[in-house]
Order: C-alpha cells, then sequence, then structure tokens
C-alpha cells in the first residue's frame, strides 16, 4: 500500500533533493509551496516544475505575506540580501518560516490523513538558521503530535530531515543518483524572473561549492556580470 | 518599562478576555487575527473593534486561505456546521489551526522583539480541540524556544494561556471584572455579517452557558429565529 508524505517544496536544491528521496521510498507525495512574498519568486515557478516532472500527486502553494511583520532581507525590501559572508545568523533568516511552513505541512497531512512530512533542511552546509537544526525538528515532531486530531487518535506525525546531517556535496550526490535535474532548480536568494541566480549570496555560494566538492558539474543558469 | 507581548484575537470571547488580562498585566499589546476564510466572517470585525476599544498598540490580521486544505466545516462550505452536541472532536475543528495561528504570532514577536505572545485556549469548557490543551501548549513552546534566532540568542519566549483552566464562567467574570464589553465580541461558528449569533452551534452554547452558571446577563447578539 502506497503511504501519503507532505512534502515541502521550496523549488531550491534541497527540497527537490528531498522530493527524490521520499518518491524512491515509495510515498506519494503531496507537495506544499509558500508563497510568502519573497524576493525570489522564479523559486516558486521552479517549485511547479519539479513537482510535475518528479511525479508529485498533487502541488499546491499557500498564500501568506509574512512582509505583513517584515524583520528580514528576503520579505523586506528596505533590507539589501548580503552578498559576503557575515557573522551569526544573516538577515535572510525570515524570522518563524520553517515554523509557519511545517505547520501548514501538517495541516494538510491531517486532512490527507497522512502521518509524513518530508522537509529539506540541514545544518552543515546551512547558513546557521536555528530551524535547520535536528534538535528544532524533533521538537515540531513532539509539539504536532500534541496538536491533531489525528495524532490524539494514534495517527502520529513523524517529520522526515533526511538531508539534515549532510554536506551539499553528498546532497548534490544523492539526488543526482536519483535523476533530479538541478537545472530546474532555484536556490538564489535574489534569482530574476527567469530564475537566473546571481552566484554571489550565501545560498549560491553554498551550492556552487556543493558541485564543486562532489565532483559535479554545476548546471545553475548563472546572470551575465558586466 | 512596558514589555511587548503578541496576543492572538479571534474577535471571540475568550481572546478578548486574554487582552483585557494582558493590559491588565502591564504588556503593550500587538494583537494579530487570522483571516482563514473562515465562515463567521463577522468576528475579523470584531476583532478590530476590540482591539481599537481596548488599547491594543497595534492589530494586523493575516490572510490566509485554510480551505487550500478544506477538512473541517469552518472552512469547506461543504461540510455543515453541526447544532447539536456530538461525539468525540467535532468537525468545526481545524486542522493544525492553533499551530498555524502561533506560528504567526511566533514571527511577529520575534520581529518585534517581544517574549510573550497570549493565546485563549481553555480546555475545561471547550470543544476538545487537542490544540487547546496546556500540554500542547507548553510543547508549542519548546519547539519555539529552538526555532528563532532571538531564542537562540537568549531571548525565551512564553506562551501564556491565562484561561487554560477556567470555566466559561469563570472566564465571563474576570472579562467583566476587567472591563470587557462582551457585546462588541462574536463567538458563533456562522455568525451572520451583521455578527448576531445562532444561538445553536457549539460555540454558542458554551458561551450562553458561561454567562448563565456566572449569573451575568448575556450581552450577545442573536439572530431572530422565525
Amino acid at each position: 500500500m502506497t503511504k501519503n508524505a507532505v512534502v515541502l517544496l521550496s523549488g531550491g536544491l534541497d527540497s527537490a533533493t528531498v522530493l527524490a528521496y521520499a518518491r524512491s521510498q515509495g510515498f506519494e507525495c503531496y507537495c506544499l509551496s509558500l508563497d510568502y512574498h519573497q524576493r525570489h519568486i522564479a523559486e516558486l515557478q521552479a517549485a511547479k516544475n519539479v513537482a510535475k516532472v518528479m511525479g508529485a500527486a498533487a502541488h499546491k502553494t499557500a498564500q501568506l505575506d509574512l512582509s505583513l511583520f517584515g524583520g528580514s532581507a528576503l520579505t523586506d525590501d528596505a533590507i539589501a540580501v548580503p552578498v559576503s559572508a557575515t557573522e551569526g545568523i544573516p538577515i535572510t533568516y525570515v524570522p518563524a518560516r520553517n515554523t509557519i511552513m511545517l505547520s501548514l505541512a501538517l495541516a494538510w497531512a491531517e486532512v490527507l490523513q497522512a502521518q509524513d512530512i518530508f522537509i529539506g533542511v540541514n545544518a552543515l552546509d546551512y547558513s546557521g538558521y536555528p530551524d535547520c537544526r535536528g534538535e528544532y525538528v524533533k521538537a515540531f515532531q513532539d509539539m504536532a503530535n500534541l496538536a491533531t486530531k489525528s495524532a490524539v487518535e494514534g495517527k502520529t506525525i513523524t517529520i522526515h530531515a533526511p538531508l539534515i546531517d549532510m554536506t551539499k556535496a553528498q546532497i548534490v550526490t544523492l539526488g543526482t543518483e536519483l535523476g533530479v535535474d538541478y537545472a530546474m532548480t532555484v536556490s538564489c536568494y535574489q534569482a530574476d524572473s527567469e530564475g537566473e541566480a546571481c552566484g554571489l549570496c550565501d545560498s549560491c555560494r553554498l551550492r556552487r561549492d556543493g558541485f564543486f566538492a562532489a565532483g559535479l558539474a554545476d548546471p545553475t543558469r548563472y546572470k551575465m556580470h558586466a
């Protein structure tokens, strides 16, 4: 019997790999993206394409304008995306973003009677975001299992974060083995409307270094710089 | 020094009481409502009025269409609101609603540098929703304190649920002492556009019984039934 899972799909490299992984484990995948009025809107088109090509059972995009609260370079136009490494947690951190996305996944999972949620966080080659760590994922799972009607009736939820301890190089190696076409994915924090990447932001750097370390060609489409 | 708090404000009886309580404790209150395309849209207008009259520092309404997932009588027009008591958790339960609302409150709290979030859940005279229990609130707080940049930097979050162990009668007594005008609040799951209550749904029954048990006049505006 196939099992349903909700897969958080941003349109970036990590979540595309997670979708391929969940499919390889036999899950029917219900992919969820969040339009939170992020700068990098090309990501959402990429998510749509990735879901289709990789055989998702369904794909939904929830609309939630997080610029209502501000406080991040990704949602507040008044704050620039940094193009060099910074100390501490960078300004591209979006307050409570993964908590909000997992909460939405939890809602959909309950309606689908799915007991599995996949998220592409990883705590190794990452930007230091607190909601990308294993202890956070575990705490969310504990909370989720007290939160829903399904859980209290015995259908407990597992939050899968299969990339959590992997390097970017290991992630792209896994995805390549599973047939992910990374040219379709968009990681850049300030990709243009065509999905072309800046090559300079934290997210671009982590991604490029990953392909390099894995000895794989980087299929990312970069903007031409004058 | 005044402290900032985010107060989840539905426009109903409980959250109005919580706002009055938080104000009485000296908090500057940033009130957050969620337009999740609920049937009872009059609730949101009530929230706006309540925030204004009760001296909120600000009031925001986040837009998030939970009918995207369906699965509840409050968001799915194909499911009727029950007008008699039912066994178990009723169909008016909205999957993961409080988790989603607390997640949004967490995001705003972090931007405001607030360390306190108030929610009007109670686990005594309630509809049996799992996300209204103390153990759930505690688990959310534990998760929140691993989720955000502020928390990992030492500004931990407290989720206050001051009504959690109170009866509806105790709640309306407290609110009345604190000067809440309950005529402004809307609890009914199927209130009309004027905010008039059906008097028949679970939420109306709990509210009416509360005023009766407290020996207080019920100021609720009910629809005239033919």
